[in-house]
């Protein structure tokens, strides 16, 4: 055993106190949490103690502060999955009983950068349609992303608008007849900054994830490389994995 | 279009420029930074703007600074896949040129609470073997992870500390014949507490990844809950997946 120190700060056995009533149900999702007077006495801590946890269950998703009214259990985080054989986003919002949206802030042609000529392997300045939108469950803003997608293979999709506000993959493919083959994610947590808090509705700072994906055809060739941003108190990502001896 | 205001902040300006070069390849890992008063001037923004720029790159894992010496880049993240085919931990590090090392805080026998007997489907007070350990890449702390295995799973195991050190999927299966079948991983941004900073070493607020897994034998019963916090600025998960037309 190492001689680490065990014991963790008392904001965060407050904290984890609090969660753990709300993942067992004592507390449920719209109940009205005890006062930060009854939470010092119960845990017989001090104020700052009980704010820091409070604030920190807010910026986790966990609960939410409505003015001159209390504070309260927040509804579950939605569930986005990310395993091999899972349907589309807007399929999964349907199936948690969500409404999907998708607002198109941005949709333009612009010469490839360094980076973007590097993730579609083009030449810089080659063209490159990139389409920036804002997807929401229901009226809440889930995530922020920037997709960016080589002029050749969807000429014109800069003027299709309507088209885009679906699923994109399917345009790709129904209208440009490009396969979409496999895509690959990488996950980052990072911060939320000013930009991307605006558009969510979220605090600066908050924790967020960033998603980069590359989406490839079936020559394996990059047809699109997107940069989202995920809330992070209103999301969440799972991923069922199978096992087999060889794998462990 | 929406009428959303789409100016970024300055210092995300400047720190997109400044990531962007790193990924570009222009500033390379271990490479030297310009100075905050050479970035004011190249980028004309103030020296507040330069500094929050450079945090959040250093709070991301980007870059770091050695005291009287400057700002550097830092090493590429490390890289986890969470795909189904894919290693385990350990072999992923090694192909990725880290040596990993397990440290065991603690191993000890627990009555289940209520959150454990909902996630093990066990009862409340029944014994739990709980495993708390950090995994190193090389001799930096990577993630803190606590497990709970059902004792009827694994008698016996708490008193098996070298055996924890390595693969406990390994373990369960080798010397349990317990079958690992499945996994289904949930993953959220969170900001670092105390606890989990100081074990990994990095700031409190840090941003990092909670990963929570439940891991099922064959008869899809739950024989392993764990609880994992992962550095965000030394660490990203990556995913593959493959479509059909159906998927999308």
């Amino acid at each position: 055993m190492d001689s680490v120190k065990e014991q963790p700060a008392l904001y965060n056995i407050v904290k984890n106190k609090i969660l753990d009533q709300i993942k067992a149900g004592k507390f449920k999702v719209g109940d009205k949490l005890p006062t930060e007077m009854e939470l010092c006495e119960e845990y017989s801590v001090s104020r700052t103690t009980v704010r820091i946890a409070l604030q920190q269950l807010a910026l986790e998703g966990r609960i939410h502060r409505i003015q001159g009214k209390g504070t309260f259990v927040s509804k579950p985080k939605i569930q986005t999955s990310l395993s091999t054989t899972e349907k589309g986003f807007a399929s999964q919002l349907i199936e948690q009983g969500y409404k999907p949206k998708t607002d198109i802030l941005d949709l333009r042609v612009i010469p490839a950068d360094q980076t973007l000529a590097i993730h579609l392997q083009i030449n810089e300045d080659d063209p490159v349609t990139r389409l920036t939108r804002i997807r929401y469950a229901n009226d809440e803003p889930l995530f922020y992303s920037i997709s960016y997608i080589p002029w050749k293979f969807a000429p014109g999709l800069v003027n299709d608008e309507e088209g885009c506000k679906s699923s994109l993959f399917q345009l790709l493919q129904e209208k440009y007849n490009v396969e979409v083959h496999k895509t690959i994610e990488t996950i980052e947590p990072i911060l939320a900054n000013e930009t991307v808090s605006e558009y969510l509705g979220i605090s600066e700072g908050s924790p967020v994830f960033s998603l980069e994906t590359v989406t490839y055809n079936e020559d394996l060739k990059p047809i699109e490389f997107s940069d989202s941003v995920f809330r992070g108190d209103r999301s969440k990502f799972t991923i069922e994995r199978f096992y087999t001896a060889l794998d462990i």
